[in-house]
């Protein structure tokens, strides 16, 4: 096969080196690294055909592969194969400043496309905190931070160029804002993992920078009273630009691994964003609908570099859990109506303080989507299961409440389990538009669906 | 076949009668009308199914019908069987103003379901015109003057339950705001148009009431300077309410039909909502930068009742065309990227004035979407023909630049024709899913796709 890709695409983008097939064996998650036989380096919409071409008469699995910044295993070649790297796929398409639009290559990473575009005035609000690829955010509908704000992924995605199993090439939209015309297969490609194509080009929808940012942090004694406090700021329809809940515990620990000094407290960080004027009355509003909620603690930064500290430390949470020596985690990302977050919360300490497992909450719970994290060393077995069944028992409630089990991070491996509670009977008719696209189950297998 | 259904439903829910098969014949289209053979109309999820089980063993088609508001022949019976008229079914299942959602059943119409929810200071804000059903608008993915502020329907609906033509029912999504688990079915059955399965619940976003209302008309000499103007507040990034784009002949329809006394001359109908502040810098900064486009003429309405006789005029308009002895009319429903939208106009108003038909241009400019609409006899079949030439011109020059045969209106019986010229090969990738979930096309044959 390895020849065979060669002569298709030349040498220079096919490798078996160890070192490579090391980097495209795992990704930021605890499941367990397999490597690919081979990996290719598309540069092109061809290429990634010839790629499929060739996978098809080997029989060979085909899992694209973006920066390995997934939580998930997404990337994770499971049935070996042939992993395909799009970092060479990395250029602006078409960028239309007037309609507020672009269209990219999947292998553009968010934060390159920011200096592209930022000063144009516009920018890609989406930010799951580390940089990943436009392409590999739109496979797992990703959001992250702003998604208060502006949604997830599908919520910016026009159109997309998706090379099927079978060879064909689609565009799964147009670049007009709204349509009703034919299926929606721009939703449906959204958060499809790479099981149903693989995404050559992407069309986003591209927002104003705004004029003003405050961001604010406040601390209460309990994280129950966080999620209370967070609920009703959205009642109260303030729109916040992010809003996230960390409790102590995540708190001291990235303390210790960034070399903050936060107050060692369960805290909201707050960011304001838009015309100065309706920014200051947000802050001043949500200041008093917070001390009236028995806040122990307000504090707002202005400056520009005060306010990258608090979202650079938010960012580093979950890696100062992650890169303690010999430690791994399990990490929910349940995401459940709003009304129910302080329940949801209350459950989960529970559970963390039952388990005796060090750990931590923390999430975005503007859209009601938090993060349980459980650690365990790694040759410890039996803490491994209890964060398993911890982390069951949590995403089971909050499927039970009317929620899921994935809020942003995609099902991929963890989270297959939980895909006929949470769907039932759909679940069937979704297995079928994926025999239907590919009936040969090339197109990363073993990730959704059993 | 008849017998079968009294049997199954009971008399009271099967009707042949005339004139029940007369109102389920056609919609507010010039597509001809065709007579089903049976009306049914169902209390339950359980009822719709049980009609696909006889429906099936007959081999008769199955079309849901509304209210018949539709402009593209969704719910005509091309395929005569059997018409679902869902009206039966308009109760609220469940409410949660806390999670500011709600789950209604399909029948229940748009201006129902907000008398229902308006006390508790929230709204379900899409307005595509008519009172149309909550199902008909998912399964068409409806919007209307508002969508430059909420999206249309598929950025509104959380989750249906969906009878398929084998009698499973599942659900699409969940209630949580955002999730990544699974294929988005929820994307996919929106706008669907009753070809996949029969839509039986929706889950909807709601949102506040705003504070404060101000509406605001203004006139240009020409269509183009209203459509560059329009242009103009979306690059100023004004949160606005609505922006329709009204010609003079429209005008002057309207102002005949529903005795108004609109001043005759291409306008702009604004509306700003929000917090009472932020409206008023709006309205302030909006009058700037139209007088400084030479706009002749600014007037803006505060109170109620002349805010609402602004937006009956405005949804009144496309009635006072249609509503002429003798006339039909066809329009487009063409969506373009923003940026096109002046070149658009000029040229749509071009293509009215060389065909020498009566009509007008009008529509959600904030979105790029608008509607030509060209009168002829019934009688006349020249006039018709002249008619569909120019809306076939129009809307192949809207897929060229990178817009959509339909933004609004669905594809139904009258933008079947143009599916290939823009969706490509991706028409057999949604005809396949189509043939997947409907082997024997008993779901509203005849619509979508030839």
């Amino acid at each position: 096969m390895k020849k065979r890709l060669e002569e298709e695409l030349g040498i220079e983008k096919v490798s078996t080196n160890e070192t490579e097939l090391f980097r495209h064996s795992h990704d930021e998650s605890a499941h367990a690294a397999v490597t690919p036989d081979i990996v290719c380096f598309p540069e092109s919409t061809e290429d990634v055909t010839k790629i499929l071409s060739v996978a098809k008469q080997f029989q060979a699995p085909v899992t694209a592969y973006g920066v390995g910044s997934g939580l998930e295993g997404q990337v994770i070649p499971v049935k070996k194969g042939i992993s395909v790297n799009l970092e060479r796929m990395n250029k602006i398409v078409d960028f239309s400043p007037k309609d507020m639009t672009v269209t990219v290559q999947p292998g553009m990473t968010r934060i390159q496309l920011n200096e592209e575009i930022n000063r144009y005035g516009l920018q890609f609000p989406i930010d799951p905190g580390a940089d990943a690829t436009i392409g590999g955010m739109t496979a797992t509908n990703a959001s992250g931070t702003t998604a208060v704000r502006y949604g997830s992924m599908r919520d910016q995605v026009l159109d997309m160029e998706v090379v099927l199993a079978d060879g064909r090439v689609i565009h799964t939209g147009t670049k007009a804002k709204k349509s009703s015309s034919g299926y929606n297969l721009t939703g449906l490609f959204t958060g499809s993992e790479g099981t149903l194509g693989i995404i050559t080009e992407v069309t986003l929808k591209l927002h104003g920078i705004p004029e003003h940012i405050i961001a604010a942090r406040c601390t209460f004694k309990t994280v129950e009273e966080c999620a209370e406090a967070a609920y009703t700021v959205l009642a109260n329809d303030i729109p916040i630009m992010r809003m996230e809940l960390v409790d102590a515990s995540s708190i001291k620990q990235v303390n210790e691994y960034g070399d903050y000094s936060f107050p060692v407290a369960h805290s909201l960080f707050f960011e304001f964003a838009g015309a100065k004027a309706a920014v200051e009355a947000q802050v001043v509003l949500v200041k008093e609908l917070m001390e009236e909620l028995g806040c122990e603690h307000w504090d707002i930064a202005e400056r520009t570099e005060e306010r990258n500290e608090i979202w650079k430390a938010r960012h580093q949470m979950a890696y100062a859990f992650r890169h303690q020596k010999g430690k791994r985690f399990l990490g929910t990302d349940i995401c459940v109506p709003i009304s129910k977050l302080p329940e949801l919360v209350h459950y989960a300490r529970n559970l963390l303080e039952e388990s005796g497992l060090h750990g931590g909450i923390l999430g975005h719970v503007g859209d009601g989507n938090f993060h349980t994290l459980s650690l365990f060393d790694v040759d410890n077995q039996e803490d491994r299961e209890r964060s398993e069944r911890m982390t069951d028992k949590l995403v089971l409630k909050a499927i039970k409440v009317g929620g899921t089990c994935t809020g942003e991070h995609g099902v991929g491996l963890g989270k297959m389990k939980y895909q006929r509670e949470e769907h039932g009977d759909a679940v069937e008719v979704m297995k079928s538009f994926k025999r239907l696209l590919d009936p040969d189950n090339m197109l990363n297998p073993g990730k959704i669906f059993n």
